[in-house]
C-alpha cells in the first residue's frame, strides 16, 4: 500500500488514542485506558517492549534478547478495541490531527508522544560512527559479538598494538549504565575469559571508565557515588573522571586529558536526548525534549500530550523536568489514562506529581548502590539484593522473570555466561573487516 | 595480519590433530582425544555448537539461540594443548599437510574434516535465492523475524493476493525437519497468532508441506509415516506428496502438480549435501561428499580423514554410506579418537560400525513418532515424552538442558511462544523492502 493512505483500523464509534511508543510510559497508558471509552492504536517501530535496565546485561552476555523484551502485542493481549501497528513514525500533523508513518497516515483524536530517548553524541560525528550506542536490542547484539570477536581476533594477533585494540575496551559515562557495563565486563574479565582464553594474558586487557563530571553516578547520593567508585576499581576499571572521550576513529580513543587508548571498542553511555519527532511547533520544543504542561499536555495543543524521557515538564521541584527514567514515564502514562477519561466525561483534570521511589546500580556480583527517598542510602550485598528483586518484580510477564532469575542462579553458581555466542546477519561490511560491525547507528 | 601466514599456535611436541567443524562429530573427536598425545586445534566460521535437531524452534519462536547453541571454548574447557581457532576455511593442501583458511595458514599431522552437511538446492537457483534455508542459527532466527514480520504486513494488508503471501508458508520437504517445522507452525497458527491478531481471519492461513516421494519421514518406518501424516494434517497442514516445487519467485510458489501458491515465504528442508572442502583429489569425492574406508581415512590419503554427514563410508550394510545424522557421526569421532591413538602407538585399527538407536520426530504437542532398533514402533504421547527426554539428554551442557526443559514446560502450559521478537540488523535491504530480509545466504 502507499504511505498516502490511512493504515487499515477496524471501524468504532470511540475517541481514538494514538500512542507513539511501547516503552515504560506507552504500555503503562495503554494498559491503564478503560476499553469503553477509547480505542486505541499503539505504533512503536518494533514489535517489542524493551526493559531498557537489563540491556547490557544482552550485551555482556549475560542475558539473551527474550528474557528482557516481551511482544508488545502479547502484553496487551485481549483488550478491546485495541490495535498494534508496527511502524516508524515520519512526522505528526497536529493541523490535520494525523501521524505520518512509513506504512501509512493514521488520524487521531487524541496523540500521545511516547518515544523516550536516544542515545546523544553530542555532534560528535567520529565517535557517532564509530562507538557503540546501547539503547536498543540489536545494539546490544552486536555490541556481544562485537566483544566477543575481538578476543577471537586477539589469540591470532601478533602486532602488539592490535591485541592492545581487541582487548581494551573504554566506556563513556558513569551513570548507571556505564556502571553496570564496567561492572559487568569486569566480571567477564575476572571470571569467564580467562577460562576461555587461557592463551591470552588477560591482565593487559584495559577497562577504562571515562566521566565528565568528577565522580560516579553523579544524580545518585554521595553515598552512591563513593561506592560505586570503589566497586568498579574492584574490577580493574580504571576510572578517568573530570574526562571527556574527545575522538575515536574506530582504532585510537583521545581523552581530553591527553591520553591515548588503542581500542577498537567505545562504548557511548554518555547521553541520551528526547527522541522528538518532526512536526511539532517551534513552542513546544525546547533542548530536544518536548514541553508539556503539569496534564501532560503539549504546548499549543489541545489534543497533543507527551509523556516520558521525551516529556519535559517544569515544575517547581523539577525546574528542568523530571530525570529521563522509567519511573516519572510510568507515572505520567498511569496519571495520563485517568485525565483523557476525565476529559470526555467534563471532568476536572489532575496534574502530575512525581512520587520518587528512589534509584539504584549495581557493579557486578554482591555489589550495588541503593538510594531511597528520605535520605536512605545503602550498598553491599543488601542493595545487589534490593536491585535484583526490584528488578525482578518490575519486568513484565511472568515468563521474562521466571528466566532472569534462572540465567541469575546459573551465572551466579557457575561464574557462567551462557549466551557468549558470535551471532550475525551477513552484510558486506562483515566481510570486509571482521573487527567491525554492522548496523551500529541508531535504528531508524 | 595476512592470510598467507601462519595461525600462531603455541608450540608443543604433540602431534597436531586439526578437526575442521565444531558439530556433533567434531567436538566428540576433540573430547575424546587424548590431550597426553596430540594437540588438538578445532577451527569452525562459529564460536559455537549448534545443536541441530531443535533449530526449528527457534525459528518458530519457541526457543532463543542460547538454548540450543553451547561455545565451542566453553564445551572444550580446561583440556590441555587445545585450540579454538575461528576461521572460514577456504581449502585444504594435502601435499603441504596445511590448510588454508580466512585468518591463515595451519599445518596438521592429522587433519579430520568434521563440515557436516548443508542446503542442496539441487540447482535450482530461484529457489536458491528466495527460499529460506535452515541449517544455521542466523538463518532460524532470520526466518522467525520474517514470518512475524509477515503478520504485521497482514493486518494492514488491503490487496488480497498480497494478504494471502503474507499468511500462507511454504514446506518444502517431509523429512523430519520438514515434519517439524510443519508441526511447529501448525501450532502457531492454532494457539499464538489468533491471540496475537485477532484481527485476522487465520481460517486463511496456508500451511502447505511439500514432499517428493510418496510419504512423509520416508526414511523411518511405514508406521511412523502414516502417523506422522495423519499428525500434520490434525494441524490443518495441507500435505501435497509426489510433488515438487518447481519455482519460488519470493511471491509465487509453483508446484509440479500445477499448483501455484502465493506466498513470500517457502522454507527449503528438501535436501542436504556434504559441505565438502576444496583442495582434496577427485578420487576422495563422489556425489558432494568425501569417500573414507571404514577407519574414516580419505581415499587416497595418509593423515586425512573424513567424519559425519560430510563422509561417505561404503559398507555392505550401507552401500550408500550412512544416513546424514548426528549419531554416526557422534560415533565416528569417537572411535576416530581411538584409531588415532593405535595409529601413534602401532597399535591394530577397529573398523566403524554403527550402532542404530533408532529415529525420532514430533509434531506439534503431545504427538510424536519414534523407531527402535529391531522395530519397534510408537506413536502419541509416549513417542512425545521419549522424543522430549531424548533431547534433553542429548544437548550439550546442564545449562542448555534447564533452559529448554523451561520453555518447553512454559510452553505447553500457557499455550504460548516466549520469543516471537523481531529483531534484525539494519542493512539496505531491509529498507528497500520489509517483507524481504538480508543474510538468508548459507553462511561464509
Amino acid at each position: 500500500m502507499s504511505t498516502k493512505q490511512n493504515i487499515p483500523i477496524p471501524f468504532s464509534d470511540l475517541k481514538r488514542v494514538v500512542i507513539i511508543g511501547g516503552g515504560f510510559g506507552g504500555i503503562k497508558l495503554a494498559q491503564k485506558l478503560n476499553d469503553k471509552h477509547f480505542e486505541v492504536v499503539l505504533v512503536d517501530r518494533h514489535n517489542y517492549h524493551t526493559f531498557q535496565p537489563l540491556l547490557y546485561q544482552v550485551a555482556t552476555a549475560g542475558l539473551e534478547p527474550d528474557s528482557i523484551a516481551g511482544p508488545l502485542r502479547k502484553q496487551l493481549e485481549g483488550r478491546k478495541h485495541f490495535y498494534f501497528r508496527m511502524a516508524t513514525v515520519e512526522y505528526v500533523d497536529p493541523t490535520l490531527n494525523h501521524i505520518q508513518t512509513d506504512i501509512g497516515i493514521l488520524d487521531y483524536d487524541y496523540l500521545v508522544i511516547a518515544t523516550g530517548s536516544k542515545t546523544n553524541y553530542f555532534g560528535n560525528k567520529s565517535i557517532m560512527e564509530n562507538a557503540f550506542p546501547l539503547k536498543q536490542i540489536p545494539q546490544a547484539l552486536d555490541l556481544r559479538s562485537h566483544i566477543l570477536q575481538n578476543f577471537e581476533n586477539a589469540v591470532i594477533e601478533t602486532n602488539p598494538s592490535n591485541l592492545e585494540r581487541h582487548m581494551n575496551i573504554v566506556i563513556v559515562g558513569g551513570g548507571p549504565t556505564g556502571v553496570e557495563v564496567a561492572g559487568a565486563l569486569g566480571e567477564l574479565k575476572r571470571s569467564v575469559l580467562p577460562k576461555d582464553y587461557p592463551e591470552l594474558d588477560l591482565t593487559q586487557m584495559r577497562i577504562i571508565l571515562v566521566e565528565g563530571q568528577d565522580k560516579l553516578l553523579a544524580a545518585m547520593s554521595d553515598k552512591a557515588s563513593t561506592k560505586s567508585y570503589d566497586y568498579v576499581q574492584k574490577f580493574d576499571v580504571d576510572v578517568r573522571l573530570q574526562c571527556f572521550v574527545t575522538d575515536f576513529d574506530g582504532e585510537v580513543a583521545t581523552l581530553s586529558n591527553g591520553e591515548i587508548i588503542q581500542t577498537y571498542t567505545v562504548i557511548w553511555a554518555a547521553g541520551v536526548m528526547g527522541n522528538v519527532i518532526d512536526g511539532l511547533g517551534e513552542q513546544a520544543i525546547e533542548k530536544s525534549r518536548i514541553l508539556v504542561d503539569e496534564y501532560n499536555l503539549v504546548q499549543g495543543y489541545k489534543n497533543v500530550f507527551a509523556i516520558g524521557d521525551v516529556a519535559t515538564m517544569k515544575t517547581s521541584e523539577f525546574p528542568n523536568g523530571h530525570a529521563m527514567m522509567a519511573p516519572a514515564a510510568m507515572q505520567q502514562g498511569e496519571l495520563l489514562a485517568k485525565n483523557l477519561k476525565a476529559i470526555e466525561s467534563h471532568q476536572p483534570l489532575k496534574s502530575f506529581k512525581f512520587f520518587d521511589k528512589g534509584s539504584m546500580a549495581t557493579v557486578g556480583r554482591n555489589r550495588a548502590v541503593v538510594d531511597l527517598p528520605g535520605n536512605v542510602s545503602y550498598g553491599g550485598l543488601l542493595a545487589w539484593l534490593t536491585w535484583m528483586f526490584i528488578h525482578l518484580v518490575q519486568i513484565i510477564g511472568l515468563r521474562n522473570r521466571l528466566i532472569i532469575f534462572s540465567n541469575w542462579v546459573w551465572n551466579y553458581f557457575t561464574y557462567d555466561r551462557g549466551t557468549r555466542l558470535i551471532i550475525r546477519r551477513f552484510t558486506p561490511k562483515f566481510k570486509l573487516k571482521k573487527q567491525k560491525i554492522s548496523g551500529r547507528k541508531e535504528a531508524s
